[in-house]
Formats: C-alpha cells, structure tokens, sequence
C-alpha cells in the first residue's frame, strides 16, 4: 500500500517542557494544545520488497543522517506493531516554517505515523496512533486530534496518550502567528527542556504550575471564554520561557524581535483589545483572540510587520489520510 | 550642624527581590552586591529652629509630594533617635542616571542616613547607619559600606543591616554599566518585587536560589576567582527575572536592547572573553569583568554603543562625611 496522510501541527496553550522518559518520551506533565488550520505536512509512505533500504525526503531533498536514523528508528516502532521487515520509502511535504517555533516535528510525525501505520497493514485506533505518534516527537501526540487537544502525561507507554477536549472548536478562538526569524533556532527544543529539568530551580514549581493550568483552561474552554483562555495561556507560556532564563547556563528563545512584539501586544491589550501571546522554542510570537477582532487587529499589527508575517490561523482538523492506493 | 555626605550606589551580584515587612523594609532574603565608584549621591542637611517644616531639593528641584511624604517620613525617624523635633532643609544632588535600573536610591538613602543623623547631632556606628539607610530603601542598606557588601536579612529591624565582605576590593572585579534607556521605567522595583512575591509560583524556590547563591559567591570572592563571580551573579540575576515573567500578570524589564545586548555579551563570552552580565528593575545591562579585560572589552562594545552609554566603574568607597559645619 501506498498510503499518503495530512496531519496539522499545534501551539501548546500548557506547554508540554520535559520529558520523564527520553526513550518512550514521556513526559513530565500534561499539556493542551489547538491545533493549527494553516500549518501542516503531507506524508506518503510505500513499504515494498523492491527497496533495500529506508528512504526519506523531506519538501524533496534527502535528510541528514541524523534524521535518517530519527526516522528509520521510528519505522522500525510500526514494523515491529505490524509484523513486517519492509522498507520504506517516505516523502514529506512541509506547509509549517521550519524550526521556528511552530512544531513542524508535531504534524511530521502525526502525518507519518498515520501514513505509516496504514502502509504497515495496520488500522490503529486514534488513541493507539497518538501513542505511537508520540515516540516520534512528544507534541505530535496531539497532533493526531483536531481542535482543542489535551495530552495525558499517563505512567507508561500504554497510558501517556492524547484526548480532544473539543474537536470542533465552536467559538471564535483563532491565531495569528507573527513570523519573526525563520532562520533554524540554536537550541532544539529536545535540549532546551532537557536541560531545564535537570538545572532549573523552579522546575518542581512549574509541575503544579501547569497542573492547575489545565484545570483553570479546562473551565475556560468550557465557558468559551477566550478571553480567559488567553490569559492563561500567555501565562502558562511566560512560566515556561521562565524556566529557561533560570537554567544554568540561563537560555532565552527570545529575541529582540520577540520582547518588541511582546510590547506591542501588551499595549494593544491595555488599549482594550482582547489579545494575548504565547511564544515555544524559538523567537516567534503567536497572538491569541476572539474571530471578531482579527480584522482590528490585524489593522493594528500591520503598522508594525509585513503582511507575510503575519499568518492568521484557525482551529484545524485532526491527522486524515488523504490518498490510499494498494502497490501493484 | 549643617552636614554633606557622600554615598556611592551599589550593584547586587546576589539580588534582594522581595519584602518581608513594608515598613521596616526587612528582605525575604540576604542579598550582596559591590559599591560603585562612579555613581554617587552628595547630601546636605541642616535643621534648624528657623524652619517651619521640612524642605527638600534633588537636583535643584522641588520632589513631588509622593516622595516629600517618603522623605519627611524617613526624617522622622532620625528625628525620633535624636531626640529632636527640628524641621529641615535638604539638598541633594545625584550623579546616578535615575530610575534607569541603577538603584539611585540606593546612594540617595545612605547619603541622607549619614548626613541627616551627623546634622541631628547623632553619632552612629556604621551598622545602625546601615540599620536607618534601611527604613529609607532596600539597596540603600548596603551602600553604607565600599567593595564587597552582604545585607542580612536579620529577623528585626534590629538585626537586619549591612557587612562588609571585603571594603577595598583587592582584585580585579570591575563593571560596565551599559546606559541602554534613562528613561523613567514603568514599573518601580518596590511594585515588581511585592507583585512577585504575592504570585509568582517560583518565589519559594527564589528563597534558596539565594541562600545557595551567597554561599557560592563568597567562596568565589576568598578565591578572587571574577570568572566565578560573573557567573553565579549572571545567574542570580536571570533567576530573578525569570520570577517576573512567572507573576499574574508576568511583566518584565527588559526591552528589545536588554535582549540584543545580553545577546552580544553572551557572543563575546562564547568566543573567549570572560565576561558576564547582570541587570536590576529596569532595561539597563551591567557588564561584569577583570579589569585586566578592560580595553578589550570595551573595543568590543563601542562597536555596538556609543561612548556615552559605557560607563566604566570601578569598586567604589562607604558612606563620607565630605562637610560639617556648625550652625551659626
């Protein structure tokens, strides 16, 4: 089978930052996301007794090493589920800015654990393609379910699984993702928090942080009060981003760029304009807002950026395959 | 008895962040910092039965009644240890770019302890001055001593006060205050530290990052080891900013110039030049280095600064009596 699957990646509204098993990547607490309309990753996987060996393109160009063996480690997850010692040959079309902060490791690995499993024989329940997800990158696990999306931390490989809060998300809550610096970040995500865990004094704080982050968005997306939401959100994200300036050696993903934005969404704020930020592993700025404010803000953002920066972004859809055809 | 005095502003390498008791302005924490050479307020006070109240000029102008109400607030107690009931007149000149980060009344408040308790006919020993500099500002505590100073939290207003570490600091240890924005900031230390306190989720471990940052940096200071130094202050300053962004609502003192400079000096450290960074409640960078590195240094940044805004400053001296004179 050739199988061909879409997934969409995600912005952490609780971030997930640390993990507790680095082989299984589980991680050290819950996290909740949206996932994103506009960001996304086309996969097409072949598993076939013509090729020798695992062959991997990403938007064409064949990977470096380190990804290769990322990949066929991950290939190997699904042969060994289903039974099967093919290789693979898998393209990956990317629609997310690389490594900017927008996790394009979280619909890459949504996209390829669906593509891949189904090519495989395999017919996983969405909970199962979320675990398997998972070993891929953490983030991915939410990235096989559309909307709002909570990841539970779980104990084990069997229980640390993604679960939508709200698939379709029925309130105005949108995105704009302020593109500031596309250029590849210094420090991986997979560092970042790594080392957070294991230097940063505030890190037992952050566990119960996030916690009753979960708790208090819960009630918020319940009470579809985005205003709410945001304002948990941009909390949860400066608690996290907190972390890093406290690990030793202290990090910032922030950049000058990123504290001007900053700013100016905290001015539009108390100005009276309902909008709230959260920033991830890198210098990128996501604004978070009510539908029916996004064309007053961006008239308010387009004083400052370049209409390609400024990307507006809906609720989007779980992980989907788009294209099945069997191998002749 | 009209007398002058002269205090130096410090730098706190182990920063004091956070009240116990407003009124008697006792810390949560110790705190340690070095006395700058260049930055100083003079002082002059004189009471006299010819006045029918206080009266107060910093540099040449009338304050506001906000701070005529902190000041004739802070003479009362001079006045209650006295013994007296004289109104005054003061005049106080500053040679500290105001409320830009550098604790201007850290040098105001010493300066007045000395030549208001001098002017009340008191004659107090260093550690009960350090004890009345205390009622009028935090920072001001510490600058009744030169060099190296530890503040102790003490348990009551009689045992919270100022030592020496070391008075003339015998080694290296230099600074570059870095004038990025001498503009008023929005938020005054005094509200930042109380909001930290009351919100963020990182305050309690903020209490050790410290008593563990003391110890660490005056093993460091036996040692004259400035690498040492730099570093655990870098990192205490982080950690104490990284509290900010943590608090409901996260704020912070940084601007888009903190980041690109914090940036620069983290560039220059990588490519072998030891130097470290700290900043207080405002935007401003201080650069911490061997004196040895000065003009190395200094190339490095005048790419990026004009000369105005690099301010070399060296360890500085205690509280002086400059003037006395009796009254006629």
């Amino acid at each position: 089978m050739t199988v061909t699957a879409r997934a969409h990646t995600n912005i952490a509204l609780i971030k997930y930052w640390g993990k507790r098993d680095q082989k299984l990547i589980l991680p050290q607490t819950d996290s909740l996301s949206l996932t994103l309309k506009p960001f996304y990753t086309d996969t097409t996987v072949n598993f076939s007794p013509d090729y020798q060996q695992d062959h991997f393109s990403i938007d064409g160009r064949e990977v470096s090493p380190k990804t290769y063996q990322r990949l066929t480690s991950f290939l190997n997850i699904v042969r060994q589920q289903a039974g099967i010692s093919l290789a693979a040959h898998v393209d990956s079309i990317n629609h997310v800015p690389t490594a900017a902060g927008l996790a394009s490791s979280a619909s890459a690995f949504a996209a390829l654990a669906l593509a891949a499993s189904r090519a495989a024989g395999l017919n996983l329940s969405s909970k199962d393609l979320s675990r398997l997800a998972r070993r891929g990158s953490g983030s991915a696990t939410r990235s096989i379910y559309g909307g709002l999306v909570q990841w539970h931390r779980g104990h084990d490989d069997a229980s640390s699984y993604a679960e939508p809060i709200m698939e379709k998300v029925d309130f105005g809550l949108e995105m704009i993702a302020i593109l500031l610096d596309t250029h590849q970040k210094k420090i991986s995500s997979r560092a970042g928090m790594q080392e957070v865990v294991a230097t940063s004094p505030y890190y037992p704080a952050w566990r119960q942080v996030v916690a009753s982050g979960i708790i208090a968005i819960k009630k918020a997306i319940a009470a579809r009060d985005i205003d709410r939401i945001g304002h948990i959100s941009q909390e949860n994200a400066l608690r996290m981003h907190a972390l890093n300036l406290a690990a030793d050696p202290g990090f910032t993903y922030f950049n000058a760029d990123t504290l001007a934005t900053i700013h100016l969404i905290d001015q539009l704020h108390d100005s009276g304009l309902s909008c709230y930020y959260t920033m991830d592993a890198g210098p990128n700025v996501k604004v978070i807002y009510d539908r029916r404010d996004r064309q007053k803000l961006l008239g308010e953002l387009k004083k400052h950026f370049a209409s390609d920066q400024l990307v507006v972004a809906e609720a989007g859809p779980g992980a989907a395959v788009l294209n099945e055809n069997k191998n002749k």
